[in-house]
C-alpha cells in the first residue's frame, strides 16, 4: 500500500502530499502523523500542497482532520503551497478549510510553527 | 505529467521522492532542480527517499545525476532517509552511489549542507 512519508525537520514534522489520495492512504497518513508527532514531541505539521491540483471536499475533510488530530497533541498544523488556481476554486466552491492554517510555502509555514512555539514558550 | 516538488527551506531545497520514478519524471526532476537551484541561490539540496523500497542502478544514476549537477552550481547533495534493507540491498549488488553523498535523516542531512555552507563561508 501507497504510505505518505513524514519527514522530521528540527521540531517540525513535514509531509509533502503528491499524489491524489484515496481514503485508506488518507487514514494511514493521519494514524502516520498522529504517531510520529507523540513519538517525536513535534510541535508542528506542515503540510505541502504544491503538486495537487484539484483540492475537493475529501482532501478539505482530510487536513481539517490532521489539524484536528494535531492540535490534541498539542502540535500546530499550516498547510503550505496551495496553488493559486487551488485557492480560487476553493473559495468558488465556498470550501474555507474550516480550522486549517495555511501559509504560503514552507518557509513561512517554518516561521508560522516558530512564532507559534515561542508563544508557547512565553506562556509558560 | 507526475512532477515532483522542490520544497524551499532556508538555503538548502528538500525532494521527497515517493513513487517509482520513469524517465521523464527523472529528466524533468533534474530540469527542475537545476533551474530552482539557479532562481533561490540555494546552496544545497536534500533528496529524501525514506519512501523508496527499491533503488536500482537507475536511481542511483539520477542521483549521482543530480548530486552532479548540484555540484556545477554550487550546491552540495545530500541523500537522506535510506532504508536499512536498501542499503544492504545496494552494497550487495555492488552499487556504491559515486558521488553522492548520504545522511541518515534529514535533520542530519540539514546539519551536513549547513557544515558544508559554513566551511565555505570561513573560506571565502
Amino acid at each position: 500500500m501507497y504510505r505518505i512519508p513524514i519527514l522530521q525537520m528540527d521540531r517540525a514534522l513535514l509531509v509533502t502530499i503528491q499524489v491524489d489520495m484515496e481514503d485508506q492512504t488518507a487514514l494511514q497518513l493521519q494514524d502516520d502523523l498522529a504517531e510520529k508527532i507523540a513519538e517525536t514531541g513535534a510541535n508542528g505539521v506542515l503540510i505541502d500542497i504544491s503538486a495537487l491540483e484539484i483540492v475537493d471536499s475529501f482532501v478539505g475533510r482530510m487536513l481539517a482532520a490532521i489539524s484536528g488530530i494535531g492540535k490534541v497533541l498539542d502540535a500546530s498544523t499550516v498547510v503550505v503551497g496551495m496553488q493559486p488556481a487551488v485557492a480560487i476554486t476553493l473559495v468558488e466552491l465556498g470550501l474555507s478549510l474550516e480550522g486549517v492554517k495555511t501559509a504560503l510555502n514552507v518557509r513561512r509555514g517554518l516561521k508560522m510553527l516558530a512564532q507559534a512555539a515561542a508563544g508557547e514558550d512565553v506562556e509558560q
